[in-house]
């Protein structure tokens, strides 16, 4: 398959589209070279700690338009998980507001105290304090099942790489010796599912762009989509020609991709004139 | 063995002496007993996020007079650990602030940086925040070696059973792939070792007393002590006869130490009194 035969796009945020705080050089061009194009668009994230709406309005004032519906969060798909699993059940949150939102956003009930809840829902937790922790050993410790927004280790941050949701996990897991029953964010089939649902392209029609071997990459493999890995997080390019998870392309950025479609089109524009003469 | 012949006790704090803040009822009398017969005491407790001096003030504010010698504590065993066998070493804390003080009377140099530190020193943190937590990580991702005052997983504050170090260890190794080297707390024969040469007691004649199978009763049999284990923690009777660790007695309290005395006394003052006649 050819780069001109993708008509939808999922493309990763955190160190894909921006990084730090900051888009990325180029990003920005090559976005609105795809909508240009008429290529569908979902940012898909693994961010379990923001709602959408948080989510929008950072890139927007990040300078970066795009549409609300075009954002697919793990806080998102774990809220519509429960939702539509476990409608019935009281949910605790470990992790930043933003989680808390998106959850009621959709409706589900979130447990007046630990020790009633049904499940015990753990994100990134910026504003972790031992009170919050401990809250959440005790869902888990008086039987709340586990589930994750998502396991990523490390981000990276404006101070360089900071501790991920994995830390709020391992501090829960190892102190109550209870196991994480679900993990929803990439690189699972319901973030695959809710990417392609939302892009209403068929899945061999898809391309996933992303800076992770583990989540983007992986999850892209699995569901049957083309797959970019980006070097612009923390990867290098030695790195990832070293792993047995193969990309289809591997771009120094996101930014590659609009001089690839540049260049496409120039090849096609002379293809087009040479069947004319 | 017999009680009588016990010389050295070695008594657990946290759930032994004292249960949320406040001492456990009859347990103020068993010590002076022991003081009155001449019994040697230390109290060995996991607590490493205390320091020496903060123990002694704890228990004075709850009433129970002690000598600062008595008091052994794993962030006094972790500094002179530290102290005697890396003495070049700058050691970054995950824990609260008592564990820096107990450092910095032996003399450890604290690193300046999370990214300078040779050894990351774990303890519980009960004050610690998303930064603490990060910096942690920070220190461990960027080499240093992970050491922890104690592995408890759990201790019962006065709002019930909290999150302990085992949770802060938890989230570093789970976000770095790291592992701990070493351990400082009970069971280990650090520990043991430290209350033996601070009651200068042969071993045989020592008996340990408290209320955790895993740390109390596991570090007096690897020791070589006798064993008694205390109801007053989160165990029941049944729990402990179904335990393979098997303590040379079980009490519902340690104030039942006191009751076992004076009946010894007793009669031993009938013997002493058949003697005579």
């Amino acid at each position: 398959m050819q780069l001109q035969d993708v008509n939808g796009f999922v493309i990763d945020l955190d160190g894909t589209v921006y990084r730090g705080g900051e888009v990325i050089e180029g990003v920005t061009q090559t976005i609105e070279k795809l909508r240009s194009l008429g290529k569908r668009i979902v940012f898909l994230s693994n961010r379990g700690n923001i709602s959408k709406k948080m989510c929008y309005n950072q890139l927007a004032r990040m300078g970066l338009g795009v549409q609300l519906d075009e954002i697919i969060l793990s806080s998102t798909v774990s809220a519509a998980y429960i939702k539509e699993h476990y409608e019935e059940a009281a949910v605790w949150v470990l992790g930043d507001e933003g989680l808390r939102d998106e959850l009621r956003e959709v409706g589900v009930t979130l447990a007046e105290y630990p020790e009633c809840a049904d499940w015990l829902l753990i994100t990134l937790h910026e504003s972790l304090t031992y009170k919050d922790l401990n809250e959440a050993f005790r869902a888990a410790y008086h039987g709340a099942r586990i589930m994750a927004t998502n396991a990523d280790k490390m981000f990276p941050s404006a101070e360089g790489l900071s501790i991920d949701v994995a830390g709020m996990i391992g501090a829960i897991v190892a102190a109550t010796g209870r196991e994480v029953e679900l993990v929803i964010g990439k690189p699972s089939q319901l973030m695959a599912d809710a990417a392609i649902g939302a892009l209403g392209i068929p899945v061999e029609q898809c391309l996933i762009i992303g800076d992770s071997l583990e989540s983007d990459i992986q999850l892209g493999k699995k569901a049957g989509m083309m797959t970019a890995l980006v070097l612009t997080g923390n990867l290098t390019r030695e790195a990832a020609e070293l792993s047995e998870l193969k990309p289809d392309w591997v771009w120094d950025s996101l930014a590659a991709l609009q001089k690839i479609l540049a260049t496409n089109e120039e090849a096609e524009g002379r293809e087009a004139d040479g069947s004319k003469q």
